[in-house]
């Protein structure tokens, strides 16, 4: 890093644009071409200038959650989690979400710097290298939690133990009895979605059995792809007597597709699920499933950011995996008989 | 209200206390005693001293949302609608849930006055008088949605059409050729809940149906609530052949004490909720449900808040009811036999 002096004129003069303009950029301002911004994005890195300014004692003390959608249960938890943990540090919290439009990573790293965020908590289903190099520019604590892949290696992460998860729920299902269990695995674009389906390998292994690829289904973690994933597994000549679904939402897809073939659950079918939203709750009959500690995994996060703010220099990696633990309701039970086929 | 020329000596010398301990106040610290805090609100009061300085021009423009909990897929529209409109806006969005122990509406209208939000829109389960109160002197915007009662009058209200909702549902059911209609009726304390029974009444009487109080029965607007009204109502002799739930989450406790009773929806028991949140497309089967613009009366609010910034002589009440509407999926049909029992 260039060793300037860091102002505003030094910024400006490196940039190849004016005084004003770089203030324009500072504060978040739209009239300036993407061209120039970025030009004055890198005199700032290159001089220096926001680290020397970016002390905690200028902070608004507000804390940012960016999340995709506010559209899901498990997108409630989230909030809910970082709510909490800010509240009970005296901060406000903004919430973001980035389906807009109008969203821009950009636009909005430059309305942290106008407000002066404390830090931020970033919630993204890809960090692509685009959004990763905005965040580095913030200069605030910014922690991701559930981070899709392992590229975002240079900011702290909170995630849950996935592989113990996936491990936890095919095991016990191998505890009921059950030995052909199918899996309802997420995208494979996903860390979460591997490790969970690494775990139901493994519990399947330890216990001596085979993994037959013909039970193992992926999809989206939504409805939608544990209904067609479901529905493949039950129709299945050899039909698996349990399945373990790699997100609730999924369960709710794999409930549907069982009711349109009158497969009973528990009784013709034992389900587990993995997330723990209000969803399982209120599903009928109310799921079995992996608790993932989101509302934690959010809290956990925010608290980073406040012990990370008050020593700017240990922005360093860190990862968090959180315990899952499973929660037993009323959709996984005992195999005790054949299965029934009506 | 006094003539008074409202600086912070006057306000000072009106609440007897020193010029930097109404800064705290204004500040929002929370080293001054409760006492002394009420003194120098009604001293604010009475010399104007925040309608003079709370132009819009001072506002930060941020956008405050208070709800009770974020813990339901109720409050999840709710905060998905004012994200949404605070964005189109260009303004932050600022989540706060008044289910912490350590929430007090005192100390959350003080920390908006010290960060000088542009208004707010308060999504509470009741607003009891010292929490009117307490928004009065907010001198910003402050629009209610969802409002418990009809005590705030004062304030602008955005709700939905609950008694034409409830009429709808219901009369949907006499279509279908249902006559033992059912209700789950929400808690009476609300005035939504009543609405809604209203309408399940009115439509009764214009199709010359008897209102039965044995086919009515209440419960708390949860998933618990439903499944004890569900219960009762499913152990009737006579058992109703249709049910229309006041929500979707009581709906999902109705699901579960079919279930229970071998009783298959919708073969044996055609169901119609309210509310249409995410949950409703995750029951099985997908629930036939009134829309409750939840999104659109959150984002309604946050615009009226732009409307009323803009003038603050405007600040007079005005009731919004955004229109609901019948969301057909797979819960309801058409009545073709007697009820078959098993």
């Amino acid at each position: 890093m260039a060793e300037s002096k860091g102002t505003l004129a030094d910024v400006a003069a490196q940039a190849g644009v004016s005084v004003p303009t770089v203030s324009k950029v500072l504060n978040g301002k739209s009239d300036v071409a993407p061209a120039t911004r970025a030009k004055v994005y890198e005199a700032i890195e290159s001089t220096g200038y926001l680290t020397k300014r970016a002390a905690p004692r200028d902070s608004s003390g507000v804390i940012e959650l960016l999340i995709e959608g506010a559209d899901s249960p498990w997108a409630l938890e989230v909030i809910r989690g970082a709510e909490g943990a800010a509240a009970t540090r005296g901060s406000a919290l903004i919430v973001t979400s980035s389906v807009h439009d109008s969203f821009s990573i950009e636009r909005w790293t430059e309305s942290l710097r106008a407000r002066r965020s404390a830090g931020a908590v970033v919630v993204l289903p890809s960090e692509g290298d685009g959004v990763l190099k905005a965040l580095k520019q913030l200069r605030i604590p910014v922690v991701l939690v559930d981070p899709a892949g392992w590229e975002g290696a240079d900011f702290p992460t909170v995630g849950a133990t996935n592989w113990s998860g996936g491990f936890e729920a095919t095991n016990r299902l191998i505890e009921l009895g059950h030995r052909d269990i199918g899996l309802i695995a997420g995208p494979s674009r996903l860390a979460s979605a591997l490790e969970r389906q690494e775990g139901y390998a493994a519990a399947l292994r330890r216990a001596g059995l085979p993994y037959r690829p013909e039970l193992v289904v992926d999809g989206e973690f939504r409805m939608s792809g544990g209904y067609a994933a479901g529905a493949t597994l039950l129709d299945l000549a050899a039909r698996p007597t349990a399945i373990f679904s790699s997100s609730d939402q999924q369960a709710a897809g794999l409930y549907e597709a069982a009711r349109e073939r009158d497969i009973r659950i528990p009784a013709e079918l034992s389900v587990i699920g993995f997330d723990d939203t209000v969803l399982s709750r209120h599903l009928s009959p109310a799921l079995t499933t992996i608790h993932q500690p989101l509302t934690e995994m959010a809290a956990e996060a925010v608290r980073l950011i406040s012990e990370l703010g008050s020593d700017p220099s240990s922005h360093a990696a860190r990862r968090i995996e959180l315990t899952t633990y499973l929660v037993e309701r009323r959709s996984a039970i005992a195999l005790t008989s054949p299965t029934p086929t009506r």
